[in-house]
Protein backbone atom coordinates (compact mmCIF):
# COMPACT_ATOMS: atom_id res chain seq x y z
CA UNK A 1 0.00 0.00 0.00
CA UNK A 2 1.03 3.50 -1.17
CA UNK A 3 -0.25 7.01 0.79
CA UNK A 4 -1.02 9.45 -1.41
CA UNK A 5 -3.00 12.21 -2.15
CA UNK A 6 -6.18 11.70 -3.85
CA UNK A 7 -7.22 13.63 -6.93
CA UNK A 8 -10.23 14.31 -8.89
CA UNK A 9 -9.27 10.79 -11.46
CA UNK A 10 -9.71 8.85 -8.02
CA UNK A 11 -13.52 10.14 -7.70
CA UNK A 12 -14.51 6.52 -9.36
CA UNK A 13 -12.63 4.73 -7.16
CA UNK A 14 -13.97 6.62 -3.89
CA UNK A 15 -17.88 5.93 -5.39
CA UNK A 16 -16.87 2.55 -5.71
CA UNK A 17 -15.54 1.95 -2.08
CA UNK A 18 -18.49 4.11 -0.75
CA UNK A 19 -20.80 1.74 -2.48
CA UNK A 20 -19.23 -1.82 -2.08
CA UNK A 21 -18.52 -1.03 1.81
CA UNK A 22 -22.02 -1.18 2.57
CA UNK A 23 -21.87 1.12 5.06
CA UNK A 24 -23.64 3.85 3.74
CA UNK A 25 -26.82 4.34 2.82
CA UNK A 26 -28.08 6.28 -0.87
CA UNK A 27 -27.79 10.18 0.90
CA UNK A 28 -24.51 9.50 2.96
CA UNK A 29 -23.02 8.15 -0.39
CA UNK A 30 -23.73 11.36 -1.62
CA UNK A 31 -22.62 13.62 0.91
CA UNK A 32 -18.98 11.33 0.94
CA UNK A 33 -19.14 12.12 -2.82
CA UNK A 34 -19.95 16.12 -2.22
CA UNK A 35 -17.02 16.20 0.78
CA UNK A 36 -14.71 14.08 -1.33
CA UNK A 37 -15.36 16.74 -4.77
CA UNK A 38 -14.58 19.83 -1.66
CA UNK A 39 -11.33 18.02 -0.25
CA UNK A 40 -10.22 18.09 -4.07
CA UNK A 41 -11.36 21.31 -4.47
CA UNK A 42 -9.11 22.42 -1.02
CA UNK A 43 -11.85 23.10 1.32
CA UNK A 44 -10.78 19.69 3.56
CA UNK A 45 -7.74 17.85 3.67
CA UNK A 46 -7.22 14.30 1.70
CA UNK A 47 -5.07 11.34 2.30
CA UNK A 48 -5.18 8.00 0.99
CA UNK A 49 -3.63 4.35 0.01
CA UNK A 50 -3.63 3.00 -3.26
CA UNK A 51 -2.97 -0.87 -4.29
CA UNK A 52 -2.14 -1.95 -7.64
CA UNK A 53 -2.71 1.40 -8.89
CA UNK A 54 -5.72 1.71 -7.41
CA UNK A 55 -7.35 4.03 -4.24
CA UNK A 56 -8.63 1.26 -1.88
CA UNK A 57 -8.84 3.78 1.33
CA UNK A 58 -9.24 7.20 1.65
CA UNK A 59 -10.28 9.97 4.85
CA UNK A 60 -11.56 13.16 4.49
CA UNK A 61 -10.47 15.48 7.53
CA UNK A 62 -9.96 19.10 8.27
CA UNK A 63 -9.04 21.88 10.77
CA UNK A 64 -11.83 22.73 13.01
CA UNK A 65 -12.68 26.45 12.39
CA UNK A 66 -12.11 28.64 15.71
CA UNK A 67 -9.73 26.40 17.68
CA UNK A 68 -5.94 26.91 17.47
CA UNK A 69 -4.89 22.86 17.52
CA UNK A 70 -8.14 20.72 16.89
CA UNK A 71 -9.27 18.74 13.88
CA UNK A 72 -12.09 16.96 12.53
CA UNK A 73 -11.66 13.25 10.96
CA UNK A 74 -15.08 13.60 9.10
CA UNK A 75 -15.22 10.26 7.15
CA UNK A 76 -12.89 7.46 6.47
CA UNK A 77 -13.55 4.76 4.49
CA UNK A 78 -11.83 1.52 3.07
CA UNK A 79 -12.65 -0.73 0.02
CA UNK A 80 -14.08 -4.07 0.73
CA UNK A 81 -10.98 -5.34 -1.26
CA UNK A 82 -8.49 -3.75 1.16
CA UNK A 83 -10.31 -4.48 4.18
CA UNK A 84 -9.09 -6.81 7.20
CA UNK A 85 -5.47 -6.13 5.94
CA UNK A 86 -4.40 -2.83 7.68
CA UNK A 87 -5.55 -0.39 5.13
CA UNK A 88 -7.81 1.24 7.90
CA UNK A 89 -5.24 1.83 10.65
CA UNK A 90 -2.53 2.63 7.99
CA UNK A 91 -4.72 5.31 7.19
CA UNK A 92 -5.59 6.47 10.52
CA UNK A 93 -1.85 6.60 11.42
CA UNK A 94 -1.19 8.27 8.59
CA UNK A 95 -3.99 11.48 8.80
CA UNK A 96 -2.86 11.40 12.56
CA UNK A 97 0.62 11.67 11.51
CA UNK A 98 -0.51 14.63 9.09
CA UNK A 99 -2.70 16.57 11.18
CA UNK A 100 0.06 16.38 13.83
CA UNK A 101 2.72 17.56 11.62
CA UNK A 102 0.74 20.36 10.42
CA UNK A 103 0.48 21.09 14.15
CA UNK A 104 -2.84 19.98 15.13
CA UNK A 105 -3.22 18.44 18.97
CA UNK A 106 -6.03 16.65 19.50
CA UNK A 107 -8.46 14.84 16.20
CA UNK A 108 -12.43 15.02 16.83
CA UNK A 109 -14.74 12.34 15.49
CA UNK A 110 -18.41 11.67 15.20
CA UNK A 111 -19.81 8.60 14.76
CA UNK A 112 -23.05 6.14 15.02
CA UNK A 113 -24.12 4.74 18.22
CA UNK A 114 -25.99 1.54 16.23
CA UNK A 115 -25.19 -1.64 17.02
CA UNK A 116 -24.05 -2.15 13.50
CA UNK A 117 -21.74 0.29 13.86
CA UNK A 118 -19.83 -1.60 16.81
CA UNK A 119 -17.07 -2.28 14.99
CA UNK A 120 -15.91 0.89 13.71
CA UNK A 121 -16.08 2.39 17.26
CA UNK A 122 -13.93 -0.74 18.57
CA UNK A 123 -11.52 0.20 15.39
CA UNK A 124 -11.26 3.73 16.60
CA UNK A 125 -11.26 2.83 20.55
CA UNK A 126 -8.43 0.73 19.78
CA UNK A 127 -6.72 3.72 18.01
CA UNK A 128 -7.16 5.50 21.02
CA UNK A 129 -10.11 7.21 20.46
CA UNK A 130 -12.48 8.13 23.90
CA UNK A 131 -15.80 9.07 24.20
CA UNK A 132 -16.84 12.88 25.22
CA UNK A 133 -20.03 13.04 24.45
CA UNK A 134 -23.37 11.40 23.46
CA UNK A 135 -26.00 13.27 21.22
CA UNK A 136 -29.20 10.94 21.88
CA UNK A 137 -30.79 9.78 18.47
CA UNK A 138 -29.12 12.77 16.34
CA UNK A 139 -29.23 10.63 13.40
CA UNK A 140 -32.46 9.46 13.47
CA UNK A 141 -34.69 7.93 16.21
CA UNK A 142 -32.49 5.26 18.08
CA UNK A 143 -28.73 6.00 15.99
CA UNK A 144 -27.40 8.13 18.60
CA UNK A 145 -24.38 10.43 17.67
CA UNK A 146 -20.90 9.46 19.56
CA UNK A 147 -18.25 12.59 19.80
CA UNK A 148 -14.78 10.69 19.91
CA UNK A 149 -11.77 12.62 20.43
CA UNK A 150 -7.81 11.67 20.51
CA UNK A 151 -5.27 13.75 22.26
CA UNK A 152 -2.17 13.59 19.02
CA UNK A 153 0.72 14.25 22.02
CA UNK A 154 -0.38 10.85 23.34
CA UNK A 155 0.22 8.98 20.17
CA UNK A 156 3.14 6.22 20.07
CA UNK B 1 -39.27 44.05 18.15
CA UNK B 2 -39.71 42.65 14.98
CA UNK B 3 -38.64 39.19 13.95
CA UNK B 4 -37.70 38.82 9.97
CA UNK B 5 -35.35 37.01 7.82
CA UNK B 6 -31.66 39.40 7.43
CA UNK B 7 -30.84 39.97 3.95
CA UNK B 8 -27.72 41.47 2.45
CA UNK B 9 -28.26 44.68 3.48
CA UNK B 10 -27.81 43.94 7.20
CA UNK B 11 -24.44 43.10 6.60
CA UNK B 12 -23.11 46.44 7.83
CA UNK B 13 -25.45 45.97 11.43
CA UNK B 14 -24.29 42.49 11.50
CA UNK B 15 -21.03 43.62 11.45
CA UNK B 16 -21.76 46.11 14.03
CA UNK B 17 -23.31 43.90 16.54
CA UNK B 18 -20.20 41.10 15.96
CA UNK B 19 -17.74 43.88 17.26
CA UNK B 20 -19.79 45.69 19.61
CA UNK B 21 -20.90 43.10 21.92
CA UNK B 22 -17.20 42.43 22.53
CA UNK B 23 -17.99 38.47 22.81
CA UNK B 24 -15.67 37.91 19.62
CA UNK B 25 -12.12 38.40 18.48
CA UNK B 26 -10.91 39.89 15.22
CA UNK B 27 -10.81 36.15 13.75
CA UNK B 28 -14.49 34.91 14.59
CA UNK B 29 -15.73 38.01 13.81
CA UNK B 30 -14.85 37.54 10.26
CA UNK B 31 -16.13 33.70 10.56
CA UNK B 32 -19.12 34.94 11.62
CA UNK B 33 -19.38 37.50 8.56
CA UNK B 34 -18.65 34.33 6.19
CA UNK B 35 -21.53 32.35 7.93
CA UNK B 36 -24.09 35.39 7.86
CA UNK B 37 -22.57 35.44 3.97
CA UNK B 38 -23.25 31.81 3.29
CA UNK B 39 -26.22 32.45 5.23
CA UNK B 40 -27.48 35.16 2.87
CA UNK B 41 -26.29 32.65 0.14
CA UNK B 42 -28.97 30.00 1.29
CA UNK B 43 -26.40 27.66 3.28
CA UNK B 44 -27.48 28.07 6.56
CA UNK B 45 -30.71 29.14 7.69
CA UNK B 46 -30.94 33.29 9.46
CA UNK B 47 -33.29 34.72 11.67
CA UNK B 48 -33.20 38.05 12.85
CA UNK B 49 -34.94 41.01 15.11
CA UNK B 50 -34.85 44.36 14.37
CA UNK B 51 -36.43 47.55 15.96
CA UNK B 52 -36.52 51.32 14.90
CA UNK B 53 -35.34 49.64 11.41
CA UNK B 54 -32.03 48.65 12.15
CA UNK B 55 -31.30 44.64 12.64
CA UNK B 56 -30.00 44.42 16.33
CA UNK B 57 -30.11 40.17 16.76
CA UNK B 58 -29.33 37.44 14.20
CA UNK B 59 -29.24 33.85 14.96
CA UNK B 60 -27.29 31.58 12.10
CA UNK B 61 -29.15 27.75 12.27
CA UNK B 62 -28.84 24.99 9.73
CA UNK B 63 -30.33 21.03 9.95
CA UNK B 64 -27.35 18.55 10.35
CA UNK B 65 -26.57 16.98 6.99
CA UNK B 66 -26.95 12.88 7.72
CA UNK B 67 -29.81 13.20 10.12
CA UNK B 68 -33.59 13.12 9.70
CA UNK B 69 -34.49 15.96 12.42
CA UNK B 70 -31.73 17.73 14.11
CA UNK B 71 -30.80 21.17 13.83
CA UNK B 72 -27.15 22.97 14.73
CA UNK B 73 -27.25 26.39 16.63
CA UNK B 74 -24.79 27.98 15.12
CA UNK B 75 -24.36 31.45 15.92
CA UNK B 76 -26.53 34.01 18.25
CA UNK B 77 -25.59 37.70 18.57
CA UNK B 78 -26.88 40.27 20.30
CA UNK B 79 -26.29 44.51 19.93
CA UNK B 80 -25.21 45.47 23.39
CA UNK B 81 -27.61 48.50 22.52
CA UNK B 82 -30.72 45.49 22.40
CA UNK B 83 -29.35 43.74 25.20
CA UNK B 84 -31.38 43.05 28.29
CA UNK B 85 -34.29 43.39 26.82
CA UNK B 86 -35.06 40.08 26.12
CA UNK B 87 -33.74 40.20 22.08
CA UNK B 88 -31.78 36.91 23.09
CA UNK B 89 -34.61 34.84 24.33
CA UNK B 90 -36.83 36.33 21.88
CA UNK B 91 -34.46 35.13 19.28
CA UNK B 92 -33.93 31.63 20.48
CA UNK B 93 -37.61 31.15 20.98
CA UNK B 94 -38.07 32.36 17.43
CA UNK B 95 -35.32 30.00 16.10
CA UNK B 96 -36.65 26.64 17.83
CA UNK B 97 -40.00 27.53 16.39
CA UNK B 98 -39.04 27.88 12.64
CA UNK B 99 -36.53 24.83 13.56
CA UNK B 100 -39.70 23.18 15.09
CA UNK B 101 -42.24 23.97 11.91
CA UNK B 102 -38.91 22.77 9.64
CA UNK B 103 -39.63 19.27 11.55
CA UNK B 104 -36.67 20.00 13.53
CA UNK B 105 -36.79 17.61 16.73
CA UNK B 106 -33.64 18.80 18.39
CA UNK B 107 -31.09 21.70 18.62
CA UNK B 108 -27.55 21.20 19.17
CA UNK B 109 -24.78 24.43 20.16
CA UNK B 110 -21.40 24.28 21.18
CA UNK B 111 -20.10 26.82 23.41
CA UNK B 112 -16.82 28.13 24.98
CA UNK B 113 -16.20 26.21 28.58
CA UNK B 114 -13.99 29.74 29.28
CA UNK B 115 -15.58 31.40 32.45
CA UNK B 116 -16.56 34.47 30.27
CA UNK B 117 -19.04 32.46 29.00
CA UNK B 118 -20.52 31.73 31.92
CA UNK B 119 -23.38 34.04 31.14
CA UNK B 120 -23.79 32.29 27.46
CA UNK B 121 -23.94 28.96 28.91
CA UNK B 122 -26.83 30.36 31.53
CA UNK B 123 -28.67 31.59 28.84
CA UNK B 124 -28.92 28.28 27.42
CA UNK B 125 -29.38 26.08 30.44
CA UNK B 126 -31.92 28.43 31.00
CA UNK B 127 -33.78 27.95 27.83
CA UNK B 128 -33.71 23.77 28.43
CA UNK B 129 -30.24 23.06 26.95
CA UNK B 130 -28.37 20.26 29.11
CA UNK B 131 -24.88 19.17 28.20
CA UNK B 132 -24.07 16.32 26.34
CA UNK B 133 -20.46 16.32 26.28
CA UNK B 134 -16.61 18.19 26.61
CA UNK B 135 -13.68 18.22 24.34
CA UNK B 136 -10.89 19.54 26.55
CA UNK B 137 -8.61 22.42 25.45
CA UNK B 138 -10.51 22.22 21.91
CA UNK B 139 -10.61 26.05 21.38
CA UNK B 140 -7.49 26.41 22.80
CA UNK B 141 -5.60 25.57 25.63
CA UNK B 142 -7.75 26.04 28.93
CA UNK B 143 -10.92 26.68 26.09
CA UNK B 144 -13.15 23.36 26.24
CA UNK B 145 -15.92 23.05 24.11
CA UNK B 146 -19.55 21.79 25.54
CA UNK B 147 -22.22 20.54 23.58
CA UNK B 148 -25.43 21.08 24.23
CA UNK B 149 -28.54 19.77 22.80
CA UNK B 150 -32.66 20.93 23.49
CA UNK B 151 -35.10 18.08 22.24
CA UNK B 152 -37.92 20.59 20.84
CA UNK B 153 -40.80 18.24 21.74
CA UNK B 154 -39.94 19.34 25.19
CA UNK B 155 -40.53 22.90 24.23
CA UNK B 156 -43.03 24.77 26.68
Amino acid sequence: MIARVPVAADRGAVHDALVQCRAFNEVEIGVGLEMFDAGVAGDYELAGLEEGGLLRAYACFGKASLTERSWYLYWICVHPAAQGRGFGRALQRHVERVVAQAGGERLVLETSGRDDYARSRRFYEQAGFTLHGRIRDFYKPGDDCLIYCKELSACP
